[in-house]
């Protein structure tokens, strides 16, 4: 049970009651606003990601995302294009319109990212990067923070209590999957968090199966079991060419089944009552 | 990833690739069959049972749930009735035609459980104990096998093996939650399990949010993330008079709640193309 | 933290406030006293137990362990030689003098069990098997209970309490690993549960290092970090021919291995100001 | 098992086979030379930390720990002293002559805190920060690199072959504990890491059972389990007065409990054949 002393204040219903609904450039979320989100996991290339921004649009999608400084567990990996990846981004907005999501790693690079980004990312290993918090918590875009591999929803609320201190209210809580000992998927996705998060918490909460599962053929389904559960939006990983992904490959959905997909969630997310943005 | 070579064999699609459906009593489960299936924790009195029947029947449930032989942590706590805790969920099948799901804990146990039960219930504490796996194995009626709190998903197909391996194709699969660090909740309801399962195997796999959770206010949102899934039916918790129940009553739906819960998720049984036995 | 009001009570200090010390057959395990219990994981023949006995007995181990009944993942997989296996560990106890200690899967073996058994072993897939413990609990042969995969130490102390409620007081707890994200091992070895346990509760606690990590490689090392925790006794698989075994080999010393292995252990003890029985 | 194509390089003892020895100030850890470091877990007052080096000394320990910048899970708890608190080991430094090892949490601190600290911590939470770590990969002293909450011993491997990459290769290797469902114990203390680590790579490994536990109680058994397994060191919180530490209290020794502790520790590092620095 979460502690009936609550640690956290800002983030919590007892201080704000009402939904927070964010704006990012007119695409709604919270509330009754439901927000998808897709694109590829790194920016690769300026045809990949109009490629992609393209499809997204054409699919009903609600912004895109995608990345340019990329957290790799070896140092052997691609590291992503950085602001170069950045602009093709904003390249892809400009045709699209669609509003730009992408991962922030180092304070040093956020003056760079905010001259590009619509809404800043702070990923699972950073969940507790305070340093990182405190500092986007000074910007005036909305943060998309996901919740650690193995953050308590307590831990996580804590973590957008950081942001919110420094007076940037705008925050998107995004469940990614826990570390358990099951290995049939990559990590545990956690759905219990968005009802969790919602009875104590006014912030959108979305979800991501991409990343919780890992495979590709479980991306549909849970999207549902998350949209059911009462998500304000997903985040999915969509490629061109998912087979030639310089990461994430086998999770990503191809731009034709991001098309089946999309109409799927969207009967199910009028269902819950919610309109996409 | 589960791995390539399969160590399950009858469970498995590969074996079997069309859906098994399963009729109990004329309530059938499986493939596009969905049983909604409620009652108490324990049987407690012959009234408690028979209030609880009848508020599942007018509900629209499927089959009614009820412990008669009760696992628990402590050996000061409640037992259960034991057969004249069945007796009580005769008397309440033979007023409102519901079959009945009760547990079986001891292989000595099985004969006496078999005049009653419709459906014999292992629970997580016995997923792996092969014997009684075997001895069910070889019984007539169907078995609602529940995944360990620490059981892979490969090993839970694998203890549904054991059982139909002995001749009983009969098997339902319940999802009950994992154990994980996350305290918000008593366990992590996986709802993963949903499709990974459906994906890999041919069996019904349903998902049971009450035990999964230990709160009743996440009943609801989580059972509807279970059929977005794919479950093929959810177990669910309901008391008489949740504040005294002898065990398990924070999780546990009043008939009121039971009936509003009941109307909304037949609601997305039926957008998934699904019906309710 | 251990509950402040502990739900147990025959199991703890506050009952029994001095180390229960345990004798079998004159080995002696508890306070003061250690057990250097080894042998294979399975009985496969009468060749392998004896010669495994003798190179326990030459290496100045107290106990001979081994398994006639095997809780298998996969009804595929040997299953043990049953009583015949038994009359084979007799035949090596006659000729060695090392006590038995054996896995009980089946309330319905105890009788059969108890004519060769020395020490009854509840493996920790039964360690909630609360029918398997209470009948253990009625009989007069010391328990070996390990922990479950994903027990808390509470519950463990609680499935020690069921024996002892029925009037068994020799239970010997064994710590075989818990489940986690972990892969280098095939467990977490959780040493803390040895002095966990004995600030709690008066009854002797061992270790087995062989399951709680699949590698041969480690035995040693955490054998010695169990010992120097404080640990009662350490529970190993030794095998006269590992890479032959028919169940965990890749975990099991060889003879020569464990004669070594045995002398740096018994070094160990004796610096804890314990001796080996 | 660890995967049999190691992902890393440099850490490896494929690369590397030697033990890497690292001196601090005259203070050798790796291969035959164990530190024993202590200290409190923040930086409070000049006498706090004046008096704790000195029971550091007089105890025989080898290094001094302390936080100045601290890492806390809300916003409101006390943040640390900042350069001011490094000043205040920096003068206990001067006294005792005990070598400061203190933690960086932001990139941009790292020059101030080199002008006092001699060996840089990277906290379990920034584990994956992989900024940070390039950023202490290139400056001139030693790192000690905690592992991560929910962080694979793979994943700290690579987290230390970031360090590595960038030119510095003095990394000490410090388990603290990972997250399990256990609760008697605040995280669960992965014994099993020191030989795991120490078999696959070169860097020494050190234990900090205070944080792992969150018990004051179990500090001298886990650090002997971790000597016994091997360890090149432990980490050990300590504070003048554990009743009144703004942090961290329940699981610090006082000065008088460090100096049987340290008796203790010592003899045990001498039966290992390991010399205390």
């Amino acid at each position: 049970m979460v502690a009936i002393l609550k640690p956290y204040k800002l983030v919590s219903r007892e201080f704000h009651p009402h939904d927070t609904v964010i704006d990012v450039r007119g695409k709604k979320i919270g509330g009754r606003h439901f927000a998808l989100i897709a694109g590829p996991c790194s920016i690769e290339t300026e045809d990949q990601v109009m490629t992609a921004a393209r499809a997204v649009k054409s699919a009903g999608g609600s912004m895109l995302r995608g990345g340019a400084f990329k957290p790799r567990s070896s140092p052997y990996a691609f590291q992503g294009l950085g602001l170069d990846g950045l602009k093709m981004m904003a390249a892809a907005r400009d045709e699209t319109g669609l509003p730009i999501v992408t991962e922030l790693l180092d304070p040093r690079d956020l003056e760079g990212l905010l001259a590009y980004a619509d809404v800043v990312q702070i990923g699972a290993r950073n969940m507790q990067n305070f340093q990182l918090l405190s500092e986007v918590g000074r910007c005036a875009k909305p943060v998309l923070l996901k919740r650690g591999l193995s953050a308590t929803i307590e831990e996580w609320l804590m973590a957008a209590e950081y942001i919110l201190k420094e007076g940037n209210r705008e925050v998107i809580l995004c469940e990614r999957g826990i570390r358990t000992f099951e290995t049939a998927t990559r990590n545990t996705f956690d759905v219990s968090a968005v009802p969790v998060v919602q009875l104590a918490c006014h912030l959108p909460v979305i979800v991501d199966p991409s990343h919780a599962t890992g495979r590709r053929d479980l991306v549909l389904p849970l999207s549902l079991a998350g949209i059911a559960a009462g998500a304000n939006g997903v985040l999915v990983e969509m490629h061109p060419n998912p087979e030639l992904a310089l990461c994430d490959g086998p999770q990503s959905l191809s731009p034709v089944a991001f098309a089946e997909y999309s109409g799927r969630a969207r009967e199910l997310v009028e269902w819950t009552g919610k309109e996409i943005s």
